[in-house]
C-alpha cells in the first residue's frame, strides 16, 4: 500500500504516519518525490484497514497495490479450477457447459418438459427457482420445497445436474440435500451469513455478480465461500445497473476476460437476466462465449407466455436448440467445444 | 398499465393482447393512435407481471402507470407517518433527528463515551454496530451480542435510544431484544427473508436504500416491511454508486425531497457513509437538512484515528457538535427545529 | 403521449391539460382508470415539448409512446441502409468490416507501415487521429492536415479506404477534403454545430456513442446528420461509463442487437476504446460479431510500446491477424462473412 | 507515479520498464515489495502518457500519484480565485451569488419582465439562452443573435450582469460581445476547440461539469481554459446521469466541497438542471448553499407554462423570491452572505 501525503505535509505528519504504520504492525518506507512525499505500506497481507491512515493529518489518499482478496486470485492458485458434477459435466475446462430452463418452477408437467427439451439441445444442467426473491412482495415467490422435489425428479428421469437458489442460510441446507449446485442471487451477493452457510456447505456455489458490483467486491465475495473451505465456486456475470433503461440490465461481458485474467474459478454469463429481452438473449448468449465464458445459465419456458414470471425474457425451446449450433461453431472458433454429460444417460422417461 | 404496439402490428396480435389481459382478470382498452395502437389494462391492483404481456408478439413496451406500490405510498395514506421512541424522540414530525456514534462498538470506555459526547452535542439516539457486514472477509466483523449488551448499558447511562443492525433472520430476534430501532444495511435491502423477520419484529426499521437501488425499489423493500404488519419505518439515503471515485458513494440528496412527495414514511440521510470523507460529512449534514431530510445519522469516534472500522469518515466530537449548530440554524430557516427527548433525563453517569 | 394525472387531479386540472394539449394543435383523450385519468395526446409528430404539460397542475408525469427520432427508425425505413465506398467496401450488409489503424498519425513510416499490416490481415478501411480530442490540454493533439494528407498517402498506397475524425464545423471541410469517413468522436456526439455541417459533407459520417448516452439520445444525435440530408450514417458502440475501473470503459454490446431493431443504420463496435486494454480487445472483438455487430474499428499499431497515444490498448499487428481468423468462422456461425473491397488492388509500395 | 508490477514479472521486465521511464527523460526508483515490485516515477510534470507503460510486459498498473491538472489546483495557486464582473458582483468570495432567469430568450417582453422579477428577488446576473443545444434536431434552437441583443437591453434596464451560452468556436466572438460571463454547457464540456476560444476571450467562463465527467475530467476542461490565459473560471455543477429516472440527472452536491478543496476556482449549483423538476428545485438549491456553493444557477420563467422550452424545471418567480430569503439564513449559518452589486442601481424601466 502506498500512503500519499499532501504536498504541503509536514514532516511531523510525515512521521505520524510511518509511527501509525509500525503501530500496526507493517514496514514503513517514506519514498520523498518530486512534488509531495509517499509512504510504501511493506508487508501488506490484505487486512490493512486504510480507514485510520486515510483519516490522519496530511495524508491525501491510500493507494492499495495488493489485492484485498487472496486465494480466489491467480497470484493464490495459477491453475484453472475445475468443478466435476455428478452426472460428469466438468466445469472450467476447455469445455462449455449450458445449464438451461425456467426461472421457476412452476409443475411438475412444466419443470420436465423443460429439462427434456434443454436436454435435447445440449445442456447438461437444468435450472429452476424454488425460492424467488422478487423486488415486489405480492409477486409470485416459489413451490418452496415442493419446488426442489421436481427437480430432484427432474434430474432423476434426465440425467441433467440441478442448480437453484437459496435465500437464506437456513434454505441452503434443504437446498444442499437436492441440489448439484447452490445458486447465490445477485441480490444476496453481500449477504455475508448466507455466503458463509453455503461455504460451509459442501455444495459447489454458483455466486451471481451482484447489480452494482465492482469486480474487486465480486471476487470479495467469492473470496468469503473459500475461507471457509469451499473452492467449487462458479462466478456468473448476469449484468449491471446502469444509466439506460432499453435493457433490463447492461451484460458486462468484458468482466469475463478481467476476471479469468484475475482468478482461476470458472465464470459463465447470464444472458437472459443481463438483458432480460428474449430477443437479445441469442445474440448476447453467442457472444459470452465468444468473450471466453465458461458457459451460460439461460432462461427456457415450454410456453413463455405463460410463465409465472420472467416470460419476456424466456427462450422458447427451439430458439435455444439454435443458439446452441452457434455456440458449437464458436466455441471451436477459439479451440473450444460443448460440454457432454458421461454419466447422463439417454432420457429415461 | 399501458401496452403499446408496434407500429406495424397486426390485428391479430392487438386481440391476443386483449385477450392475455381479460385472461388475467383484468379490463382492456384498445385505443388507436396515428402512429399506433397501445392496449389500457384497467383495475391493476399492483400485481400485474408484466413479462407475460411483454413477451407476445407484436408487443413494443408496457408501461406501468400505477405505481408498483401500496402501503408506502401517499396515495395510500396522506398524513407523515410518526414514530415513537421510549426516550420521547419523535421522527418524522417537525423536529429533526440526530442519530450519531461509531461505526462499531469496539469497548465499554469506547461506546460510553461516544454516547456522553453525542448527547451532550443534542443527538438523542445513538449509533453503533454490534454485527458488521465487511467487503472482506478478513475484516473486524464486530464484537456480536456483547456489543448489543454494551450499547443497552449506554442507553441505561445516557438515556440516548439505540439503533443498531441486524444482518441475518435470526440476528433480527437478537437485536430487537435490545434495540430501539433495528437497522438493515444498504447490502441487505433486498434481503426478502431479513425484511420479513424485521416486519414481523415489532420494533420500528431503520432501512438503508441499496447501493444502486432505484427510488421504486427502495420504497418496494420498505413495502416488505409494511406487508408484515409494521408500519414503523424509517428511510434512509446513504449515496449510490457513481461512476467517480472521489468520493465512496454519491449522496443523492434530492432523493430525500422525491421520496418525501411519494411516500408519507420518513427519511434520514447519512453523510458519513453517504460521502466516505470526514471532511465532506459536516457540509453534506448541513445539505441534507436544507434539502428536507426528517433528521441524520452520523458516525462519530472519541479518536477517530483508533477506530477499527470507518475511521476515515468518522467526525471528531467536536465537529459533530459544531455541525449541529449550523444544523440548528437552517432547520429553522425552514420551519423545523431540532428533536429533544423528553424521557432523556440528564447524564447519570 | 400519454400524460397521466395524480390520483387526485381535480377535473378541473384534467380539462386544462386538455385544452393545453389543443392548444399545441394536437388531439387529446382522456381515458379514467382505476386509480387515476390519463390523457393521451394524438397526432404526435415527434415535436411535443413535454416541459409544458409536465409543469401543470394535477400532472404526475408524461410519457412517450412515439419515439423522438423518425428517419433513423425502421418505421421510418424498413430495410438496412447499406454504405458504399470508393474502394468497394460495402458498410451495413452481410459482409463485417474491419477498420483498423493506429489511434494517431505519427509519421509516413509509421501510418504506411500500419497501412500496409492491417490490409494484409483483412482490414479494408484505415483508422487513423489527425486531429485527437485529448482530457488534458498538455497531451500530444495530433499532426493536423499533415496527418491528413499521410493518410491520404497511404490510401493511395494500399487502396484502404480512409476513416479520421473531424473536431470543428471548420474541421469537417477540411477533413472530408482527404477522408472516405468522417468520424465524430464519443465526446462529441452532442456537438450540434459540428453534426450539422458533418450532415452536410457529402462524405459518409461514422458517428460514435457519447460516453453516457442512451440509446435514444444516441439515435437522436444520428438524427442531426439525417436531417441535414446525410444518409450515409455509420453509428459505432465504443463502451460507457461505469461505476468499476478495472476498464476504461463498459462496452454494452447488447446496444448492438437493441440498436439494430430500432434503427436501419449499420452499427460497429469498437473494442480498443471500449475495454482500454490490450488483452481484452480480442474477445471483445469477437464478442461484438457474435452479436451481431456490422464491423470493428480497431486500434492496431506497428510498435505499440513507443505509440504516442493509447498504446496501452493497441493491438500488435500479429494479434490483430489472429483475431480476423477466429472473426471469419464466428461470422460464418451466424450467416455473414467478412467484407472485402473489390476496388482495392493488390498492394502497390 | 507508481508503475506496479505483475508478482511475477521477471527481473527484465522491471529493467526494461526503469529503461523506458528514463528514456521519457523521468527518474525511476524500483522498490521491491512483500508480494511485488513497483517502480516510482519521478519528476512527473503532469504530462506522463501512461499508455506506453501500462503496455509493457509484466506492468499491471500505473498509478498517478500527481495530479494531472496543474495551474486549477489549489496547489498551484492556494488563495480562492475572486471574479469581479461590471456591475460589481464578485463571484468566489464569501457572497453567496444568485444568477437566474429563463431558459431561453423567447421575447423582449418575456426577458425583461423575468430580468426585474429575478432582480427585485436579490439575483445580480441574468441568464437566458439565445443558443441552445437540444437533444432533438426538431426542437427550438434559439433565437441566436437576436437573444443577445434582448438580453443586452435587460442590462441595460436593470443593471444585472449576463450569462449565456456559446455552442461553437466561432459563436464564441459574438456571445463575448454581448455577455458578461460566456457558458460553456455539459455538453460542450470536452469540446476542446471551443474550450481553446473561450480561453482566449477575454471574458469570464462558466464552465458547466458533463453529464458523466469526473471530477478530473472537470477540472482538467477548465484547465483548458487557464492554459490559454483565462483566469476567470467558475465551475458549475449541474447534475450526472444515473441509473434511476425519476430525476433528469442526479445533483451530485459533494461536488461541491471537493472540488473547493482541489481547486481555488469558485463553483456554483445549477439545481434547475441537477433535478428537472420544479418542485425539487428549492429544496436543492437550499442544500446546494448548505454544502458550501458561492452561488446558484436557476432557471426562473414568468410563465412556466407557456415556457418554449424547460417549462417544467422553471420555478415561478415568486417561488425564487421565497427561496433566495431561505438561503439567506442558510448563508449566514455558515458565516457568508448574499452577494449584491454596488454598481447595479435601482430598475431604470
Amino acid at each position: 500500500m502506498l500512503v500519499v501525503m499532501k504536498h504541503n505535509a509536514s514532516p511531523d505528519a510525515i512521521e505520524a504516519v510511518v509511527d501509525a504504520i509500525q503501530d500496526m504492525g507493517y514496514g514503513a518506507r517514506p519514498m520523498p518525490g518530486g512534488q509531495r512525499t509517499a509512504v510504501g505500506l511493506i508487508g501488506n497481507d490484505g487486512r490493512v484497514d486504510t480507514a485510520r491512515l486515510e483519516g490522519m493529518e496530511g495524508v491525501l489518499e491510500c493507494i492499495a497495490v495488493t489485492k484485498p482478496y487472496k486465494q480466489v486470485s491467480r497470484e493464490w492458485r495459477e491453475q484453472d479450477t475445475l468443478i466435476h458434477l455428478d452426472n460428469g459435466t466438468v466445469i472450467g475446462g476447455d469445455a462449455i457447459v449450458l445449464m438451461a430452463g425456467p426461472c421457476a418452477v412452476e409443475s411438475e408437467e412444466q419443470i420436465l418438459t423443460a429439462a427434456r427439451q434443454v436436454k435435447d439441445a445440449g445442456a447438461t444442467v437444468l435450472r429452476g427457482g424454488a425460492f424467488k426473491p422478487r423486488t415486489s412482495p405480492y409477486s409470485f415467490q416459489g413451490l418452496g420445497e415442493e419446488g426442489l422435489r421436481l427437480l430432484a425428479l427432474a434430474r432423476e428421469q434426465t440425467g441433467l445436474a440441478i442448480v437453484t437458489e437459496a435465500v437464506d442460510p437456513d434454505g441452503v441446507d434443504l437446498v444442499a440435500e437436492y441440489a448439484d449446485i447452490i445458486q447465490i442471487g445477485a441480490r444476496n451477493m453481500q449477504n455475508y451469513p448466507l455466503l458463509r452457510r453455503a461455504g460451509q456447505s459442501g455444495r459447489p456455489v454458483l455466486l451471481k455478480r451482484g447489480m452494482s458490483a465492482t469486480i474487486t467486491e465480486f471476487l470479495l465475495a467469492a473470496e468469503y465461500l473459500l475461507a471457509e473451505g469451499n473452492d467449487d465456486v462458479i462466478l456468473c456475470e448476469r449484468g449491471v445497473r446502469s444509466f439506460d433503461t432499453h435493457t433490463r440490465n447492461l451484460l458486462d461481458l468484458t468482466a469475463v476476460p478481467v476476471v479469468k485474467s484475475l482468478s482461476h474459478l470458472p465464470i459463465l454469463a447470464d444472458p437472459s437476466h443481463g438483458t432480460g429481452l428474449r430477443s437479445k438473449v441469442v445474440p448476447m448468449g453467442r457472444a459470452a462465449v465468444a468473450a471466453g465464458a465458461d458457459g451460460l445459465i439461460v432462461e427456457v419456458h415450454p410456453d413463455p407466455t405463460r410463465a409465472l414470471s420472467d416470460g419476456a425474457q424466456s427462450l422458447y425451446p427451439e430458439q435455444f436448440a439454435e443458439m446452441v449450433g452457434q455456440i458449437r461453431v464458436i466455441a471451436r472458433a477459439i479451440g473450444r467445444d460443448l460440454a457432454v454429460a458421461e454419466g447422463m444417460g439417454p432420457d429415461e422417461a
